[in-house]
């Protein structure tokens, strides 16, 4: 069973409905830690508040850059869905209460590439653009069936060598113009193509 | 009572809690359109869920231009509290569920400064910074004790005349100057005399 | 004959070599105003000198927005060159001594769309991009075979009604997706087609 | 004789004409590569070239920052003048002929801090201001008796040892704070308190 959070802990609150109940399975719900943390959530809440409110996340296209900060390369991620299809997506997760956006970023960033990546986040917190995702399709470019989340999203530069965990099953490093390609906007999920577009854009590596 | 919705609708969500209250007081709770909305949050759920996800909000920093769009003066809100404090602002509030970024932050400047100010919204989608407000003071440069709020902020040139509704009172226009003074940054709510600075120097106004 | 600069005063700086031979044909030349500026150039000079120094350019990407500020329009220009080819491109000029960037943007908005067009100059002195020309194609997405031009870019709201002057036929207000097109690209001059891309990324109107 | 250019060789163009004087005493200005190369400009040229076009410049703000990119610390320059004034000031030199502004921004970087200093230069050609020097004190917050300058200005996380060359004395690491005081920007040449506020601003690290 795929579980995108493998190496649970008291403070550690699952970001998806699923993973909750993994994570509940093995007894986490009942421990006093999440009991008694008020902005820890069950997955049934979690659901509930996804069609109250919007819910903030960071997203982040990773790059490989030359030795004068050139985009040379673009890391997308395949990854496998619950239901077992395969998509491309990039690295992605919701900024948590109490958390900076920097650390959500830092935290999703290792999450889905590995402890050996070396991201060099970025010193502004200005992101390349605001992706708006919405349950309801053609409102925005952007569409997620579960919920309305708005995105920062950055650029970041990941130096050393990526081992993705949990439900990303392989990075794959891309020239900017196949990043930018019709073929891949249609694999990705969510309309994610268009955010890999502007973040070319943003770094001048968008023909 | 200070309600800063005073004209409120079976669609109208209040943005806090003492709004609710006097809002509830009127009927409002009762009507279908808000039992049925799960995007509607009673005052209680809404206090509740402050406490558990980081709140997405926009503010905007109201600005005068020359002809060629250099910035000449800053609007400052004076703003009454509920228990009749005076501070100084810019407008700020909720996105709301199934709002856009660009939908928000137009009612809200709408809201603070009036149907007759004739904001200007910017083409871009991406804020001059990031504001991030901890319940907790020292955490970051902003600080609001109800929640954890996130917010996009942009620098907005208004072209017709402010008249405040609700509890804003007034705006004051100041010169960049004036608006980067210390003496300012100790009247603001929240740290925001530090989100004005950041807003002066992103249009090269801040000395 | 085609002159880019059809008033010419004492203060006028014409922009290109072509320029000054037809205003000089007019007697421009000889003015005293003209020849105790220091920063005044010959076409020889200016010639010499865009073989020299990098020139310093900005361009102007004229855009259409609704109430909200939300891009709908992208203003394309279409210009005959002194061979009679006809190319498309958008707004365009050099940064003269003595000048702010601001001013130079307002003045080639005004040279380019008319008196009428009402453009909005963003608060902010940060451009979407910097295109950089060189003479030789492939050193970057941008080339000029007269200069190593680097160009500060903006995208600018028009209010008003476009009415191009001197060598400026014509206006034609695309679609964010007619703006972006392969086809569009191929008829732009020196990879503005690019630069038009980065344009609608940056607000977030790029799919 | 202080020399900016320690190391002339004949593709080497000093960016300044006391340098040119140095470096021509030497009998640089007389080998074939340099009277060869249009793009060469003796000091006389270029002195007069200052008078009569806008010199298209690169700064760099350096930094330190901390495992999630925040910025920690700040590098201010003490520089010495051919007069022997000292001053204080930040990475910053002309864009040469043929030269992209991402290699004309690392080669300053390395001429004022070292072969060691490692810059990490951003993945985005956007600066987070463009400054602009006039010679006449007064028309905008930047100065520069020799010339009109428009500048890229950046900032550039460090991650080796600074070790000043030519007239940088040295290199001093200062918190944001006392980066942003009125103390540094009174010692600073040129107004570039200003643009270290702006840096500071840009990056969320100024109060």
């Amino acid at each position: 069973m795929a579980v995108r959070t493998p190496d649970p802990d008291p403070n550690e609150q699952p970001d998806d409905a699923e993973d909750f109940a993994a994570v509940g399975a093995a007894g986490f719900g009942g421990v006093p830690g999440g009991s008694t943390n008020p902005a820890w959530l069950s997955d049934v809440e979690l659901t509930e508040i996804r069609r109250r409110l919007p819910m903030l996340y960071v997203e982040a296209v990773p790059v490989r850059t030359d030795g004068t900060g050139s985009v040379t390369q673009v890391g997308i991620l395949l990854r496998a869905t619950p239901v077992g299809e395969i998509t491309r997506t990039i690295v992605s997760g919701r900024v948590r209460y109490g958390e900076t956006v920097r650390d959500a970023l830092f935290r999703h960033l290792e999450n889905d590439l590995g402890p050996m990546a070396f991201p060099l986040l970025p010193p502004s917190p200005v992101p390349f653009t605001v992706a708006e995702y919405f349950p309801i399709p053609g409102v925005s470019a952007y569409h997620d069936d579960r919920q309305h989340a708005v995105s920062l999203a950055f650029v970041v530069p990941v130096t050393g060598t990526c081992e993705p965990r949990q439900d990303a099953l392989e990075v794959t490093w891309m020239t900017p113009q196949e990043a930018a390609s019709d073929a891949l906007a249609a694999e990705m999920e969510g309309g994610r193509g268009t955010l890999v577009r502007h973040a070319l854009a943003s770094v001048g590596a968008l023909r």
